[in-house]
């Protein structure tokens, strides 16, 4: 779990609450009509935008940009590693029963068609698919997003259309210009802040997950190979060490 | 049928007219001259744009944002194994009686083909013509959407531009400046209203349709393919498993 | 030739004219120097950015999104499938007599190819770079037609910059602000109309009538290929259906 | 040389100029600060994103835009008839005396690998790393065009922000506001204009340029390799003529 | 190191401060607040989008693009021209001495490899896969700076936005309108001034050195794969060069 999303979310709303008080009083920054049609108006763009499912699945979106877990590149090299040493040693069906120690759905439907005596190249054919899949899943989660970052101010510009309408049609006196105009501006500050706080930067995070996941899926794939062609150990960690930036290379090693 | 389209709508609108509401009359946001040059100047440029046949065919493209009907992915995986059982039970013959059954002229083709005893590889060819042909029609489509959404508030800015223009000169009293701006600015409104809660939500919808669809006819070129190869029920519905997300196959597995 | 560009474009100048007359004289929306400086800006632009020969081709590009005439699919197909009959019935050469008949260059010289002997794939070779080379030339204009959209509004905006200066420097009353601010909108106001009714629409249309007749060209060269390797009609109807949409096939059968 | 960029600027800034004198002084257009923060801001800004020699070369990159000659493709083609004609009477040795002749480099060395008596292949594998590597000057130099088009409009849009905070401090009078604002905007005014008038439509030329010379180049390498491969004069010709639209085919076959 | 990184924000700084005092005083420009919620927001925002290493590691990509030091084309040559003697002489082993002197680890694992008797496509392979590294790593920092770049200007107008709003709630005269103006603009002001004299270009500077150093480091695969296959010092000197531009190409032979 990564805690830069939720630090720059607290600190993002801690700064703005902090700019907010010290010109004044935070109350007139609290509209709730204004909430309404900012965040309703872009959540019903969302919905027609996206299907039930997709519209449904939105907090778990948001959610998993803050708890993802991408697991630790030197961990799974050591996991290979183990694999290779126990194919060497013992043969593909001793790894049976590896699959139940698996912390991922991945990893053990990898392990089962090795054990099942596919070789590399049908394991890598069909793993390959399922990156694909959990690529397409994690763009559509990115694309909800980016919509939300864009629809937001759209419909904060159209609340502060409709409160500028009605200021300028019942304006009686040169006073009550000021007021009017500070509620009209009110949605176009709610959707500018929850896009550029919340919705854009969340779609650029999930978009780091989703290449860090696939990197992690790609290492388990080109692991599961190499000790299904019967690979040492050495040369698995070898060729898993590619994957690995050469400045924690050492620290990888260090590790293994 | 999806409903999120047409619920988005309705509360989209639900929504903004209790804003307008709870600010005022409703009365001064209805104006048939801004329509008539924010709708109106857009459905010329879109007519500009497209030829007779797609401007014309725009009330079916929205059509088919609601209710277009999506085909089951585990309807079309048994679908499929049923046909493998009757090829490989009485011949690839028997599957003529089929083709009147098939709710799809896509699937009525193939399964023609198929019955004609043409090979895997020409169907494969031919089919996936057609499915170019498809994401063509839906690419258009998505196209007259997306156009309608940018020019809506071009034309909403240009009846605005008119309406200043109208008002700064004929400025006889300071008084008059409020509503000659709030009328000047209902076309900007409408163009965005329309352009946010409509047009660009809509060609986002068409593009997931046109890609599930896609998807269904994907499986069906598939399906059919493996049945001509003489594959056994068991091996086509393992080939047409790869299309359904990992979540979803225990699911389709139950149904199957 | 498709009415719907110069429909659109005469229906879009008689609203905005209408939405003007409505709401006052139509005097105050034409100032020559205004027009000057967003058209004429917007031409000193595009000569600076095309060559002299692109430069004055713009009209005879603006001519081509009004009376284009996109062959029919249908025609096209019998032609090919006479074609066809005459080349079974009396050899290529006797196909020397339909050259002159041709009424598109491009036919001709297909057709002199397969009188000449030339086999299939240097026909397709030769055809398919003068295919390459029409889209190059159309996507010319199209670039010409969105670069004229996006300067437009460009010169618009800068002849509303010199006026607000000019008015800001000269104000004497506040009464004069209003006059001199509406003559300073109208350049703005044309820069909108001209690229979002004119320009931007047409920009499209070319591109919608390029892929047309590039469809057409790759139906000749299709046909004529099938035809020089001795196909039966019966053949060379059947591959060029695959270019035809499903839903007008019916049609296209009943004409042939 | 084309005249076009030179004769848009002129007409440009001539149309500009009518139009502020048309409405008053144009002293108020002459702001030296103005100049100095709008186009001194982009310098530095360009200077921040491009390395110094691409810097200093901005000169030399909008000097091209104006003198670059494109050699006349009929030219291009008579000059590889005429060495096919050497070639087959002399040898290619008979060549060598046309080196000195050739007034490109490019044409020079192509000519010399030629008379060295390389094969097709290996000419046209140099030859095509040189015009890579002329793609990639020309689109440095589009780039920095580019860069600069966008960054003027911003330092105009910080000298306003400068001018506005200032005049609004300072603000003691309502009549004082028109005229600081009228400063203000000047900026505004300096980055739209040169943006517009200079910086895109040039980058634009640039690019026209570049494929127009990159298709020069081509054209050599096809006909020095149709030489060497001992091509009569015909057929080089015909190979060469590929390159010519078919509407100045006509034109090009008379003068050869 | 390239001076034009720090000599243009240094003269961009000077040039915008030149423009303050030459209208009034500075002290108007400085107002810590709005600071705060332009860089701070900006930051916030940055640190939600990017993982904590990314975050931290922005000033190590800022201190990048001022001291990168790209290794000089003619001394790369010089230095491979200078291994294929040894190699050519002493054999592959005396280059051994060669690696603690190579001042760069990709160059000294290269020749590693070159030593242990690797073969051209295994060096090629693994090398290709590194430089693939170095150019992710480069093009997350231009994103990081790209982020800032377009977050620094929202999070001015969220900061615009909140002292409008105070200001026009507040509003007791109108000559309180100007000041509060002026504050409010501030943060746009520090927005657009940080990305377009900063960000914006210094992304672009990041973008040049990257490909500046992935040439190089291609340079000294491609030199090294043509030792490691026995190619005499002119040969690499030759195939080098096609690397360097043709302008360049006198220079580099001269200190060759």
């Amino acid at each position: 779990m990564d805690p830069t999303t939720i630090a720059g979310v607290i600190f993002g709303f801690l700064l703005i609450g902090w700019a907010i008080l010290s010109g004044g009083s935070w109350k007139i920054f609290i509209d709730y009509p204004a909430m309404a049609i900012t965040i309703g108006g872009m959540l019903c763009a969302t919905m027609i935008h996206f299907s039930l499912p997709q519209f449904v699945g939105i907090f778990s979106v948001i959610k998993k940009t803050i708890v993802t877990k991408i697991p630790s590149q030197s961990e799974l090299i050591q996991l290979m590693v183990n694999y290779a040493a126990i194919n060497k040693r013992d043969g593909a069906l001793a790894l049976e029963q590896e699959i139940p120690k698996a912390n991922d759905a991945f990893l053990g439907r990898a392990l089962q068609m090795l054990v099942d005596g596919q070789n590399g190249d049908s394991i890598r054919d069909i793993m390959s698919m399922e990156i694909q899949y959990l690529q397409d899943r994690h763009s559509t989660g990115k694309k909800i997003l980016e919509f939300m970052g864009s629809a937001a101010p759209a419909f904060g510009m159209i609340g502060t259309l409709i409160g500028l309408v009605q200021m300028l049609r019942n304006m009686t006196s040169p006073e009550s210009i000021g007021a009017g105009m500070a509620v009209a501006l009110i949605t176009t500050f709610y959707g500018a802040m929850s896009a550029n706080l919340i919705f854009i930067p969340l779609a650029g995070k999930l978009g780091l997950y989703s290449k860090a996941e696939v990197t992690a899926k790609e290492m388990i794939v080109e692991g599961i190979c190499a000790v299904s062609e019967g690979e040492s150990p050495t040369i698995v960690r070898e060729k898993m060490q590619v994957f690995v930036s050469q400045s924690r290379r050492k620290e990888v090693k260090a590790n293994v």
